[in-house]
């Protein structure tokens, strides 16, 4: 799937982020939008990371994800690449267990956005990122439409077994 | 510009959230997107606002924007009705100046993701909607385009200013 | 038990939270109140959770326990709909370890209370619901009154112990 | 209205508790709730505190509100003298802004449930009392369901205001 | 060595206190202090703590070591009844990991100090508590500065040891 | 009074300190208790620091209080040099309202203690002081326990103003 | 002074960050250190940033001075950009008063140093570059050292004053 | 390594810091810088610090790295016996996790400026000082060059391999 041309670009800054970042891609794959994913720091490989903004936006890619922990400055550097929505996930990395992350990606300066979500909120991540795709995408707006019924029976159901006494 | 069928919904719980959201609402102006401004609490009025959702998606609504202050619900609440991104804003309020509600609109559990802005950052939510818009509208995209352009010569403005001994 | 007209309604937002919230449930059987437990999410089965409250009301639950982490909104949402006391219960979970679900509970704006209880007190809410109810039930209240006493003996009881050089 | 007999007890530790804790007094009359307004720290008049729950007790005291800022001891010691609901409102007080309050009151151990409102929340722990005391009182829960209609109605009216263009 | 008049008094409030407040009873071993250790809870036996201030102030106890966790009430209650030194030990307890019991237990309100030490500081406690004896002891001051040398000495042969390649 | 050879030794680094820091002094001239007060800052001058701290001890201080804000070392760098009781106060400054110097106050190291009151507890650091000298001073002890007595009294006082309708 | 070849460079995301910014630059003079002090935002000009930081190094900056609040990236954006050093100012702005700032520069990862500063500690940070550049300036080293002196000579005569019943 | 005249003074408090404080030994090792490693407790051997702070200035010591945990006052006593540049490791330790330690040694006050990194930054400690003296020191300078080089083409690589599939 990851040869057509990408919709989404998920970038995180190591590859420890790895098994973290990899459920966004699997929304990605139960949505079936092509994605990308990318081991791209910041603060290690900061041209390779502009060079890969600039590409991706021309590549098509239209919603960056992207993870990090600590002073996770990875969206925000992205977001000041491009007009494109930027989300952020803050990871639980280090001793102050994500604290750190969510402020250093949700305090973002006027001007330059980025939407945040949960700590460790990849899956999130990547709802948010087709809920946006799916603006301009009606079969994608039925798929999300159908994916919150789903949630919605997948807990009503949760609550019958344990109203039978389970 | 309010009387065109608005494509984004800035909605907030209490009279008083006023001047911070109207911010919001002076960049959809900037950006010529057009907009409906409501007061509608998650708390005091539920009816209403679900009311309001399920209204706001007919009438053509594509993001909503949400800002409340302490244990800030309504975004979150927002996102439980509607499959359209739902933008959060923590707001300054109460003795814990906007952490508890940067938290309460971060945090959201799997499957219902709410794209946080900075406490009080209610210009940059209308940027990210307005940068969701812009996937599929090309005008806005050379708008948010030069928006950049111009955020960017006006700091290196402000750099001349400060290197010519000001 | 729980065939008998329920007093009090205890809702979690997912099936994860059973073994913390069985706790407050304990706490009803050992002092004989009827109870109904549910998995009810705020943010995936919002019409469930509203159609719950509603019909609570009417099958006669007084007061309602809700338990939930992270961005933790059932027990305010809950309480946007019932004028009945409602008891949050802020759950560890996640990586913030239950201080942003303390927040999201604890810091409800003005003309919607919630009884907030320690972080993972899902034992003190039943017992403050059980307090409510007493006040216009006596035999709830002896009941009270002697759980109160032994508690205290208990502890008087490790003292001796440990006096004794145990 | 005091001379009644008291359902409610108002106490405070300190007389600069006063204009925030007045708050409560005031829901308190509005509902015609008679209550009894006090000024005894835990810390400074530990034996006066004692000898005022008891003898609160046997005047028909139902519901505890106790206010502190800081360490804030008073409504768990209370708790700790009488089987009756004490309601905690944590004040801002000092340079940690009712943090401190917040987790000295809400985060009690097993067996000695506070119900604790949000910081400065001394409005809603009036309402919260009344709710308990309206679990057996018509009256009371009629002045509450239309105290909450009166709310919503309220919150509606400004949003028609800001619709018309105020 | 505890049937000896005690001088300090260590109280916890829950057995599961005891390995974390024992290390404070050996401190008072090795310096040969004699002690009492006990556990009664403010919040469940609260006449019986009244009961032991007095009684031990009247017995010759002359400083009180508490240690609690959570909303930590022991140390301020204690020193709501006595004009003796109480120092506060804030126990990791619970998911705030004490950081609520240490802002429960140093954020005492003027006319009442509780001398607090670090979050599970029990052996700090101790020696604090032999500090204030050894104001008017000549031999447990001499105790003391031998400590504080035999400490100096084992960190510059950890140092030693260190540099010679250990 | 200060001529007298002073028991208690109350230091501060910087001149800012002195209105807060008075009212420890404030307290000792009540108690009639001999005090210094010195401005002498743990990183600005150590030498004179460390002086200060053996002078005192020779000269008869018993119990030393030093207060000081942000990153709060003034305290443990006087416990590293002395075996007498020392007292910190952290005090509000910066922006981080003294959460700072509370954490660099209390959490010492195993060996070497500081008893740690509220963030800007200068009178209660006095009043501590004043408990440990009363330890071996009857007649201190006697105007302690007056001191209580009349602190109840007044808050009684309070009381019985607010209930006579004030 | 600043045509000379500046050895340290001072950057700061927005004009209003110049009082507290310009702290750093009169220490710069204070100690006769040749500098540049310029406005350039991580997130709104990162082109002009990292033209900045390469010209800059090819100019002769030895040092980068960086103060910025809220997601403050500006310090750790340099820091990818040069291996030299790189001196982070959270600066105070926004309601979570630096705090955010402080973790966003601090919780830097393993391979890109940042050394950061109090919250605006814009004077400390001036020092500490010239610090740097002392350790092969003789020069520069004798003034650090009679800068220290001097102030330890202030500290002693304010308390020289106190001490005399100032 | 150790016995040529040491360029960098990597200091600890305990020996339980050893396995954290060796890897700023590990970085000085691989770019071949003489350092000197030691265990020093600020507050357990003050007396031993100050002489090894003046002793390391004379014997060619140009940087200290400091780490230490909870109330960590080792750095900044460093600083208040040196003009050399000195680097706070926040160290995690303790029910806080390093948030004590992290504010205790960057919130400095002015005149005394701490270098602090991340908690548990021990690495990147090294590496700044590294980068201090590498101002003065070309062959350093270009091993600076090229390790930054090798860190940017690890995370190419990394991202090569996820590209391919991997």
């Amino acid at each position: 799937m990851e040869k057509v041309k990408p919709l989404i670009g998920i970038v995180m800054g190591s590859e420890s982020d790895l098994p973290l970042m990899g459920k966004a891609a699997e929304i990605c794959k139960e949505f079936n939008v092509p994605y990308e994913m990318r081991i791209i720091s910041a603060h290690r490989a900061p041209n390779k990371l502009k060079e890969f903004v600039f590409n991706g936006e021309k590549k098509g890619i239209k919603v960056f994800i992207a993870g990090a922990g600590l002073a996770a400055h990875l969206p925000g550097v992205i977001a000041s690449y491009t007009h494109r929505p930027v989300i952020g996930v803050p990871l639980t990395s280090g001793s102050l267990k994500g604290l750190d992350s969510l402020l250093s990606i949700a305090q973002m300066p006027g001007g330059i956005p980025v939407a945040t979500v949960a700590i460790d909120g990849t899956k999130n991540a990547a709802l948010l990122a087709i809920q946006m795709l799916a603006l301009s995408n009606k079969q994608l707006e039925r798929k999300l439409i159908s994916y919150k019924k789903k949630m919605e029976k997948a807990v009503i159901n949760k609550d019958k077994e344990l109203m039978k006494g389970k």
